[in-house]
C-alpha cells in the first residue's frame, strides 16, 4: 500500500512512523497522551468482518503497540478501538491512559482539548525504540 | 461467572441476554441504535494483553454479535472498542450505527442525547434469533 492509499484525513492528523506485516503505523500528532493508529492493509472496513487470520494478525500488531505503551512509555491502561465514522478505511486506534494525569473516563475521540506537540528528537526517539524492540519496518 | 461476578455499573445500564463460551452477552438499556457489551471471563482488564487464543475467542464471538446487527438488524456500520475507563472489568463495545439515522461520527460514549426503551416483545425477540442462529446461551 503506497501512501497514496492511506486515507488523507489520517495521514494529515499523524506522523508515519513506518509498518508491520499487515498494518500501517501511524502516530497521531497530539502528543498529550500516546495515541497510534494502525492500518491494515485490506479493503475490509469493519474489524469484525475481517478474515480470523487477518484480524489475528491486526491484533497482534496492535499488541505490540500496547505492549510499547505499557513497557517504554510507562502508561498503566490501554484503549482499543475501532470506529470509522469518519474515516470509513480499516484503522485501529492503540492508546495509552494515565488516571491521574488526564481526565481517564472520556474517550479521547473529540475529546482532547490539551495539545502537544511531538519534537524531532522525540519522534525519533519512538521510532528507533519500535525499531530496534518491536519489529517495526521503517520508511525509508 | 455468576451474576455477582459482573460489574455492577455493567449490568445496570443492560439488559444481560446470555452468554456464549467466553463472554456474557449485555445489551444496552438505549434502544437508540444496537449496543452489545460483550464480557470476557478473565481477571485481565485489557483487550491487547490477553493471551492470542482468549483474544481471537473473544473477537470471534464479537463477530458474531456483529454478524446478527449487519444481518438481522440491517444495520451497514458496526463499531468496535475496549476501552474500560469508567469500569476497569473487561468488556467490548460492539454497536451497529446507521449513518442517515443518527449523527454517524461521535463515537456513542457519553454522546447518545436521544434515549429509547426495548419493549419486553422486542427483547424476547432478539434474543431468540441470537439463541437459535448465533449461538447464545439464555440464562435460565
Amino acid at each position: 500500500m503506497a501512501e497514496s492509499q492511506i486515507h488523507h484525513k489520517l495521514l494529515l492528523d499523524s506522523h508515519r512512523l513506518g509498518r508491520f506485516p499487515l498494518c500501517h503505523l501511524l502516530l497521531h500528532k497530539n502528543a498529550i497522551l500516546p495515541w497510534f493508529i494502525l492500518v491494515p492493509e485490506t479493503n475490509v472496513t469493519d474489524l469484525l468482518d475481517l478474515p480470523d487470520d487477518l484480524r489475528a494478525t491486526a491484533l497482534s500488531e496492535a499488541s505490540r503497540i500496547s505492549r510499547f505503551i505499557k513497557q517504554y512509555l510507562n502508561y498503566p491502561k490501554v484503549n482499543f478501538a475501532a470506529i470509522g465514522n469518519v474515516v470509513t478505511q480499516l484503522h485501529l486506534h492503540v492508546v495509552g491512559r494515565k488516571p491521574r494525569r488526564l481526565l481517564l473516563a472520556a474517550p479521547v475521540w473529540g475529546n482532547l482539548v490539551e495539545t502537544a506537540d511531538y519534537s524531532t528528537a522525540r519522534l525519533r526517539e519512538i521510532t528507533n525504540v519500535l525499531e530496534e524492540r518491536y519489529g517495526l519496518d521503517l520508511i525509508r
